[in-house]
């Protein structure tokens, strides 16, 4: 299952919607074929790793098939994986995790049973959860999961007091950065991020296949239309503004559309400077959104948390002190520093010469 | 020699101003006595060890003696060590380190060479200059090794906006800042600290048999007589000021002596509003301190990294936000995020549920 897992990785980036997973079909106690999920409408990792085997002239019958996800069952783009293994005659279906969504397409491992292949489900299931985390939000809390991301220096600054924050870590970081980006089904940031930064928000990895839809969180449909995201290659832009009846609101909203960008008019929050976060969040679920990759300034990251629609912190830290700047968060204080909310941490590393810091939602 | 190292850990609370050195005596393939040294006056770990073998009858005639720093060759407030090894007709010498003060006590080896018995050094080097970081730094500079501490969120917040900082970390970090004192020459902060916290700055392990020296920062000589330190066990205090020719400094320096405190007038900065660090500095390094712990607030630490006066950093991380609050340090801030200085990252993991990140200087 620790392979199927290492074939799982090998499809974070190019699966989604569809979650990454991965298949090893073992014989004798010899690894005979691998296979992991590939881009949408294509062939999920079982299928992959029964054509491996085939292309290998391996016979698969009676071999155990180690999947990180309960093969589907129901015909979804692709045929039912549990039917190509039934036809396939393998021996044994081991699974890290039950499919999360059994009224859709969690009769796989029954499916297997009924045909008289013994399957086991529940192995390894932590990593394997993780692994998938946006895809098992979406389909049990029709929400994304939710990454904040930022770069601080250890006395936690983003920026230096004038603003410059170019840059606080290095390459290698960086480099992560544009990792966890390429995973994520949506990236979003603010129209203060646009305006000072003018980011183009796509992935910039040579072997990336797809890109992340673009969300500008702009209540105020103050993007310009000349923004190098409209003007660059990447992901479908998305301004995410709030439902203003004014004819000011209409022109500027038509020249975005003219530029490129989708409008999406979110219900507005009591003083109306603002949009409704959850009312975005399950609209991006609604589009198949699996991970959010929130990369913001302090105001809209505050907001989100503020909410508490962060599921994860992804936090570059470099060795180094400015002394003063802006923080990562705007986040409402506590009432006292015993009453902070305490994150978990997952996961501690140093990255190049910087730390990684990846924390959870308690 | 990692078995050696494991003993010298347990001198690091114990033998300051003594270098923490541990030693194993190995015959025919088995270890047959392990030491380490004592506190100050007290056996050398190489004293210790042949001490341990004849107490477990056994014969050092022809060991090889593993030792974290080259054995002492004079008479100081012990006997040297190289001659009761020779005395013992040990059959060989393995340092970790040379001494690094040679004209004091480093011919050690070259004393044991003289004596027909075959030594090496250099094994290990790199642990065992860590471990006696603060001892080679007075020996080979003339000053201690200043570890600066400090207790940040996320967000770099070392309280919330009106001050509070209990707790920002949880019982396991704050143990471990308490081995970290406890290791120390001496430990500094800063009046504000007095003023604002009336801390005890003693170190509270039950198993302490010494307690490093407690120095307060403060130009003014504005310590209360009163304050906590001066009243609670704990290493002597000194109070590091300004030469201050008024009636009133020589007045409140005065009450303070009588509280018990040692005065300590350093040369003051253009502006006398502040002490010179660098004077602080050696002045505690001709009082044997090996390693300076400071813990203190923004600004006394701000002016010690803006000297360039500290070695290490301890940064100790609760994952939490607090959004806004004061920072660890008031550092000059950089002319560009490029050009921070960038410490280097020795150490990093997690204490209980809080973070630990350990830098040194480049």
């Amino acid at each position: 299952m620790a392979l199927a897992l290492k074939e799982a990785e090998h499809a974070l980036r190019l699966s989604p919607p569809n979650p990454s997973v991965g298949a090893v079909i073992v014989r004798d106690g010899r690894v005979i074929a691998r296979g992991f999920t590939q881009q949408v409408g294509g062939p999920h990792a079982e299928i992959m790793a029964l054509r491996a085997a085939a292309a290998a002239g391996e016979s698969v019958e009676g071999a155990t098939v180690y999947v990180t996800l309960e093969p589907c069952s129901h015909y979804g783009r692709t045929p039912p994986c549990a039917k190509a293994l039934i036809e396939a005659k393998v021996g044994r279906v081991v699974a890290a995790l039950g499919d999360p969504n059994p009224q859709v397409c969690g009769r796989g491992l029954a499916m297997l049973e009924a045909a008289g292949i013994p399957t086991r489900s529940g192995v390894l299931a932590d990593a394997a959860q993780a692994m998938n985390a946006g895809f098992l939000s979406r389909m049990t809390r029709g929400l994304p999961w939710v990454r904040m991301k930022t770069a601080v220096t250890l006395d936690g600054r983003t920026a230096l007091a004038d603003g410059r924050s170019k840059w606080i870590t290095g390459e290698a970081a960086r480099a992560d950065g544009q990792y966890w980006r390429a995973r994520a089904g949506a990236v979003v940031t603010g129209i203060g991020t646009v305006l000072a930064d003018d980011p183009q928000m796509n992935v910039r990895l040579p072997d990336q296949v797809r890109q992340p839809l673009r969300v500008v969180v702009d209540a105020h449909y103050r993007m310009p239309p000349e923004a190098a995201m409209l003007h660059t290659p990447g992901g479908a832009v998305i301004v995410a503004g709030a439902a203003l009846e004014t004819e000011e609101a209409r022109a500027r909203t038509e020249a975005l559309r003219r530029a490129g960008a989708d409008i999406l008019t979110l219900p507005d929050r009591v003083d109306s400077s603002r949009v409704d976060l959850r009312a975005l969040l399950i609209e991006l679920a609604a589009r198949e959104v699996n991970d959010v990759h929130l990369e913001a300034g302090a105001r809209l990251s505050g907001a989100f948390l503020n909410a508490g629609l962060v599921d994860e912190l992804i936090v570059y830290q470099a060795p180094c002190l400015f002394g003063e700047g802006a923080g990562p968060a705007a986040v409402e204080p506590p009432a006292s520093p015993g009453l902070a909310h305490r994150w978990h941490v997952v996961s501690l590393e140093t990255i190049g010469k910087d730390i990684r810091i990846i924390c959870r939602r308690n």
